[in-house]
């Protein structure tokens, strides 16, 4: 593995030896393993809780780190993009892991650097490590991963963590059933390997209601996907009410409490929120040691290109 | 000490200990002592001293660190906080040190995580690690704290600093008496431990004169606290002319020079502005050190619950 | 060397050195040369590349690092300058490194503080590490830059970019003529030793044509220097057919592509604009090393004053 620019790119054995070595890195103590090495953390769109866990991630592992954050101009995103690939990678960087509005943008980078790259989310496209922490915390949660039924609830057409997570879960042979008012479940989305419906009442099938963040930035610019918030909250937040004993609830975050999430479930017992968290920071750690070392690997071997 | 959210939780033998550690950390050389540990720095208001020296303190100490800035936004304060701190929480650090407009933020985040938590500030109600910086300035340039007078002068209503200094220095047994315009006297503060009057004449009598910052922001979006700030100036800014010589002088920063303080007096012999930054980093050592080599004194005698 | 403030305090010994000690840094691996040292980065203007290399820098020499950014505040410019200075002298750097939108802000610095200070830009005035960064690139490229012939092309009027390169170039005797539009081309800086021209073709005599960026902020909001972007791009563009087989060409960053440089240009085999970004890494470097290193060496001698 070279990237890890989509889970599309990986197989079900890169998946669980990813998982493998998350779980193997999972305790308090800080590694060798990247020092020396240097990895770029490129943020073009806001974020902290991602940023965060990537920067500490690196720092774990004791890589060297340097973060660079830009809201980045609307014009000439092209252009600028190609220029500021180029001055990264004049640093000889390690790892670059960037987030950017412009889908494909990654790959870009991937294409003009010799660096390993990690897509941190590319517009609606993908968020790969957002898809592989949520299969680390299911798996710790429920012991295992085949056969599990997953129902995504929420705003599917503005989530790149709905499609990272539906090609993930499909690589482990679980299932997935994405749920949404008509106007947020993009059509064809199907092709990605899960079913679809406008019922909420399916989630009473699922052992996990994994439930979409309700981007309200998007609803308030745009057209008016839903009705209002608190229609939305009527119909399809998920209460307590609306859950079995046991099922299990996870958020990729941050919450909107009382929008999509009720307080009471995402503070219940049977919520993974926290576990997310966690799991985001050993899994990040996983994925920079499996790129470097494998890298390093292979160039002992005399195969890198 | 578990953590530190108010000199109201301290006892005088805490301080003591906290400004004795302080002055053995007072060198130039690096440390390992926090070595592996880490330190969250998370700023919910604009910051650059306090989270500089936070920042440099647990470096100059070997801690890993991670300093989240975030200006925040107005809606939903006590659910965003509360996530916040589950998030924080997650990625296990030792040390949260954390500012917050919200009055008890720190509190509430020493309730939620098992990390030592250390407020930098949160709304108008304390800031004690200024305060203990202060008591480590005077100490170091006057050779001892008790029976000493200190005066107090300028904006107490909207001063953190104010309070949580009047009771630091309570505890070592020194007095203080705060002066201000009545507009910016609050009722009541007696309790802390402390003379009020609105006659500057009265700063006489002290030792230190203790200038406050003009908050100008606030000046202006709230009611006319005082008439023009030229007036106050002319009626409270301290100059040469109403200090005697060999007072001390001092100020949290950052200076609004001309206003609450003359510049002839900010870079007089007297002044122990550049004292206090430097004070600054050694005791938020002292403070970091504290914490986590107490909590971890306390773990190896299986006394933590 | 005590500070890094103007290309105009050097020599040509310091100047040789400096690029020799960049040429033997230039490797993969991190060097603990500045380890237990701490190095301030203080940017005053937003900056993302130059703040990013002087980090990176100080990283690859093991130091510990403090970047703060500060978009400032346009009032009390001078009187904030000092108690920032002041501050930051009370962390007792070893290093610090000052962008500032004063001129002389950095010499204000070094007057005021025990530590080395590097003038990472102020106003218009001076940016010598780009200067120096620009002539490690050349001579890389070119063999060695005596007798060199340098064509700067465009706004020179605000570029200190330009100041300080003209001045290097001078010192390592190779030959400049700036280039640009009437309005664009200051009177009297023919005294910092070049020649100027207003004419376009003057670059076909030119060994290196280096392309100063098109600052367009500074165009919508003053008076009218140029007639439009389009103009100049059509007029003073730098296409592949304006060059000759085998001319060098540099750029200082950001990129406006299309305007004063066409992507063919910039991506060309004749670009040294990547090699640019590279040198400023191991110039950055060799400047931290030099600073610090020579006033190691003249402590040791007993001769710091």
């Amino acid at each position: 593995m070279k990237h890890l620019l989509s889970i599309g790119d990986l197989t079900r054995a890169d998946v669980e030896r990813l998982l493998e070595t998350a779980r193997s890195l999972d305790g308090p103590e800080p590694l060798p393993v990247l020092r020396g090495k240097l990895v770029l953390n490129v943020f073009y769109e806001s974020s902290t809780r991602t940023s965060s866990s990537f920067e500490l991630a690196a720092k774990r592992l004791s890589a060297s780190t340097l973060t660079i954050k830009s809201s980045g101009s609307s014009a000439d995103k092209g252009e600028s993009l190609k220029d500021t690939v180029l001055t990264l990678a004049a640093y000889e960087p390690d790892v670059i892991v960037i987030r950017h509005p412009q889908i494909g943008a990654p790959a870009f980078v991937a294409r003009h650097t010799a660096a390993h790259v990690v897509n941190a989310g590319d517009g609606k496209h993908q968020h790969p490590t957002q898809a592989l922490l949520d299969l680390y915390a299911m798996r710790k949660a429920l012991g295992g991963l085949e056969g599990l039924h997953v129902a995504i609830v929420g705003d599917v057409l503005h989530s790149r963590v709905a499609r990272s997570l539906v090609q993930a879960l499909g690589l482990v042979s679980a299932h997935t059933t994405l749920i949404a008012p008509p106007a947020l479940l993009p059509r064809g989305i199907e092709a990605l390997g899960c079913e679809t419906t406008t019922e909420l009442d399916a989630i009473g099938a699922a052992d996990v209601v994994y439930v979409l963040r309700m981007q309200r930035e998007r609803m308030l610019a745009g057209a008016s996907y839903v009705p209002s918030l608190r229609e939305y909250t009527a119909r399809w937040g998920i209460t307590p009410e609306r859950l079995r004993p046991g099922q299990k609830v996870m958020h990729p975050g941050p919450l909107n409490r009382g929008v999509e999430i009720d307080a009471r479930v995402a503070d219940g017992p049977d919520s993974l929120v926290l576990e997310q968290v966690r799991a985001g920071l050993v899994v990040r750690m996983a994925v920079l040691h499996d790129l470097v070392a494998a890298g390093a690997a292979a160039a002992r071997l005399g195969a890198v290109a």
